[in-house]
């Protein structure tokens, strides 16, 4: 296999290069990591530079430029099979893929009304504008997940997949902009993926990033 | 295997349901096809009592409800993989699977500015709100993907797979909206495409709808 790069944004907010710096990360699989500041003048221009769609997250591996979340997080569970980064089970996995599908082009007034800020605690703020339906369809789907397949382990479908990446973004909003009031089974669920050491470093480079940054 | 139903929209209109339909049919893989018109005072209950999200397409398998049609279709590839849906090569198959999720989650001034109507042929219509930007970031993926790996056969990775899909109705748009002016390899592969005794039948099928609900 060739040497993986992942060329991300601030951790601090950028939640699409979050989900496949989990993934690699959890997964313990080495890779290099390659940030760009999102917010200076001459951002675009690197980004242009840099990403086929001028977007992050982007991952090489050697030369080939994988580009899309999604796309990066199948084709690093296509490369390596013995992480087993989808369930074994084919309608477990059936149903990962759809709940990762629906993360990928939907949730939007969640994802623009609390956009992710994971240096930040404590700004409660108002489910407007569709945010409470989209916590709503969450906390049943991931309900759904961990009654039906979470058997094995304490993620969605038990053991760390796909799945629990494209969800872990949401995790920091519930955290920025709640507390949220979920079930049992959520909460038990989200604690499980906080717990997880890869959670508490992508935290701590997100809160030297805004502090150096001047946002905290 | 189980039995498969799919359960769509209006062929005339539903851009997400025709993506894995026309994967399935020129697959070959034999299924149900169920359909909601889209404009029925009752659509909105109708949608929420047969989808998990209350869109449209959803695949059953047996008892199992797969929604959104990109995990669809990477289920369906998943499950017949002597259909071989994605390419054999790896390195292909990153890139097909870095064209689907841009398609899934991107190009929203083509879709929202020109929508499918593939029952029109005759609507030509203005590049306005970034959708030439949309068509020229397609013309440069559709020619990389045919110059890099087409060798196999005519499609955009060689035989014809999930990313040709993805694409199916942006040519659709491209025949009601255009002519859009584009490279021999692109108007070559987009002939290919519409070659397919699976495109006929779509089309066929969309025009006796919508002229059962008067469009026509
Ligand atoms: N569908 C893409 C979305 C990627 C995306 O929107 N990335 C944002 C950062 S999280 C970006 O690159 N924005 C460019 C900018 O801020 O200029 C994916 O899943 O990777
Ligand atoms: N991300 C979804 C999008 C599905 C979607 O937006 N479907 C439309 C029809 S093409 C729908 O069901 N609309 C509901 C309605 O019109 O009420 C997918 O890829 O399947």
């Amino acid at each position: 296999m060739s040497e993986l790069s992942l060329l991300i944004g601030d951790k601090f907010s950028s939640s699409w290069s979050f989900r496949p710096w989990f993934l690699l990360t959890v997964a313990g699989i080495p890779f290099a990591e390659d940030a760009i500041e999102l917010d200076r003048p001459t951002t675009r221009e690197t980004l242009k530079s840099r990403s086929p769609t001028g977007l992050v997250p982007v991952l090489r591996i050697g030369d080939l430029a994988v580009w899309d979340s999604l796309a990066i997080m199948e084709t690093i569970a296509d490369r390596f099979p013995e992480k087993a980064l989808w369930p074994a089970n084919a309608d477990a996995r059936a149903i990962a893929r759809s709940l990762a599908a629906e993360m990928h082009s939907g949730f939007s007034a969640l994802r623009t009304v609390w956009p992710m800020m994971f240096h930040r605690r404590d700004l409660r703020h108002l489910t407007m504008g569709g945010v409470q339906k989209d916590i709503d369809r969450i906390e049943t789907i991931w309900t759904e997940a961990r009654d039906t397949y979470g058997a094995g382990g304490p993620f969605l479908f038990g053991a760390f997949s796909v799945a629990d990446a494209m969800y872990a973004p949401v995790i920091s909003r519930f955290e920025t902009y709640g507390p949220v009031d979920l079930n049992p089974t959520c909460r038990a669920y989200m604690a499980a993926v906080k717990a997880l050491p890869a959670w508490a470093q992508w935290a701590t480079e997100a809160s030297e990033q805004a502090h150096a940054r001047g946002l905290l």
